[in-house]
């Protein structure tokens, strides 16, 4: 918590309960950290990773669902949800199929819009760009400082050698040329230039403090 | 729906799923009736009647999660949560336990300090006015018109004979007496006099429809 | 119970508890219906219906669990489990993706050598047929009375117009054909011939009882 | 598991899955490790240590759910389930209501006649004793090495002073006069002796690994 600015909170679909909830947003709030709504499809087995064949209308409703059971719990505390960004596989589900999208976007337009959505930016984010437009919320997009990207912007399947980045100088340099809007080379060799409102790093490895720290380290060391 | 003015909506812990809660909250909006959160215990099979050993902030927590979640689900249809009742074995427990009672309270306040408690009339409530008044929320004080009550203004055990009226006639009877502020016979004879503020029937049984029915005509036929 | 010889048993993860499971197979075993278990995907607000995206391993594990946990209830009724067929989204699945259908069988043959697996009547049925032969397990084809076949042999999509027969007499006239080894019309025309071991017949629609005894009528009236 | 003879293995009602299962069984059987059913309430957010006010009916059928469903894992495996020792809450509940241990001795006989129980040892085991020969089954007495004992033989609660012990020399000297069939004090200061068929130690702490190696080194230097 002391080195992020935004937290992705489990909401009780692919972990956490009601009890984990309240510790984890009173130690966001006491750091001063945003709160983000975190839902997932409802598989606590399958830590929300594994796809379900979901109607628009389901996603919309789970959605509804876990940013207002999040939120609640974020009154006891004193503060609210500020932004919503999806898990595992429902993320990956709507960067894939746009009825998923928009089925989120609804959600988050419904429960609030001044909520910002978080997704996954891309080489080309315009469909996206046009949606939330048209629906009437913000998005942020984020980048990853510690994955390898493809030629469309999407992240190098995890199954491939060099998808994850384990050498913190290359993060940290990936980190910082995204934060200038500088291009990283894509795995096709090509230029690749990602818009890049937040960056993602995962809270659950063993070097992921580490890499925090240091991604922070240098970007700090910017003008401002 | 047509018959009833608050419905009590459960939120997914012993029954419902963020489907079937929007579907509710349409309908209750499409008659107008006011919704209630229906927390309850974390118990689907058991539907929420088995009373199980929760901590007074486990019990604050499942409540704040709870009606989040369902205040959630209404806003997408534009409108929210109007007041709050315990299920099952938990509302049984809180009425017993002050210490899962204050839980409520607290979890009800820190939601929204206008939000009501619906919770059961008994011959004294003066111990639940005083916490609430100390807590900061109103009480919605219910009655039941099918169910006999003992002398201390709880309900007779189901499993005692006598303990729920079957009669039409002696349900409509008691609706009356009590909106009027009459007194009740209790088990042991004695007079008993109920703060009524809301009249509950369960949705549940084969009966219910038409009970509501024949006491609303009943209700109606009062002088203003 | 009066009118079929095998019924499917949910075990708990698309519906069911331990006390219904009791009560279902202490009904099966009082009408002397053989009983088979009913694995499904761990999803009970979707009623197993919507597919997961579960490895193979997991598909083999959920099995293992679910028809051990019938086959032990099966136990206090002095009677066990006589076959498998998995339900849902999970039965279409292992149709269609053999590494999900040879997942289902190793965990069959794991649990007894002697169970049989359900699984759909196709066109053709030597793929499966050849993967039962290598693992061991005997199988038995499942048709359907009610509802129309492409030339593959796969069930026309409920989506599409004719793709379940409502006309009693269509119903009847089908599960004939089916016992006699006859053959249907497939929906472009062309003539399909069925193995047929069992018929199904859905037990979640008003009709099913009455399709039940007609069918079973039409088949008593076939000579031995 | 290479210092333990015995392993209780959660079934999924208050930790683990069936993927999990699978891999705790097959590290079991590798380590020559016999396998324990340890059967919970259905409570996952309370890793069943709430205690839930479930009928004898209900206790019964869950513990045949559970057994079999490991069982079931057990047999891709080539092992089986050897004990059955109740988790938690259900533990502690049928130790303090025979409705309740009658309702997991019949289910135990239910699944087989030859399976042992495993359930506390107090300072007088002739109710259960009873029971078990009247229901006939075999029951295993345990007992800790760790905790400290009142005059009944039940555990010191752990909100009291000296419930548990800390120091190794205790432990190690506690399960050696257990084995040896000679009294330990109790917390009044009389003599405690309690039948030990086997010795329990918890493997969620952080000292649980070097405890058990040090009470298996005192227990191997005692003369066969």
């Amino acid at each position: 918590m002391p080195f992020i600015d935004c937290a992705n909170i489990a909401c009780g679909f692919h972990a956490s309960d009601p009890q984990i909830m309240r510790r984890t947003v009173a130690l966001a709030r006491q750091h001063d950290v945003r709160i983000g709504a975190h839902p997932a499809y409802p598989d606590l087995v399958g830590f929300g990773r594994r796809s379900m064949a979901c109607s628009p209308a389901e996603v919309e409703n789970m959605l509804l669902y876990q940013i207002g059971a999040l939120d609640g719990i974020c009154r006891a505390e004193g503060t609210q949800v500020r932004y919503v960004k999806p898990h595992g596989a429902l993320y990956n589900d709507m960067m894939r199929q746009p009825q998923l999208l928009r089925a989120v976007m609804t959600a988050v337009k419904a429960y609030s819009a001044s909520l910002p959505l978080m997704l996954m930016s891309t080489r080309d984010n315009s469909e996206s760009q046009a949606m939330a437009a048209e629906i009437g919320i913000t998005l942020w997009f984020e980048v990853f400082a510690d994955r390898a990207y493809d030629a469309a912007g999407m992240l190098v399947s995890r199954n491939l050698p060099g998808a994850v980045h384990h050498d913190a100088e290359t993060v940290a340099d990936q980190a910082l040329r995204l934060a200038k809007g500088e291009a990283l080379t894509a795995s096709d060799g090509s230029a690749l230039i990602l818009q890049a409102d937040t960056l993602c790093v995962h809270g659950d490895n063993a070097g992921s403090i580490a890499a925090v720290q240091r991604i922070r380290q240098a970007l700090q060391a910017l003008p401002a």
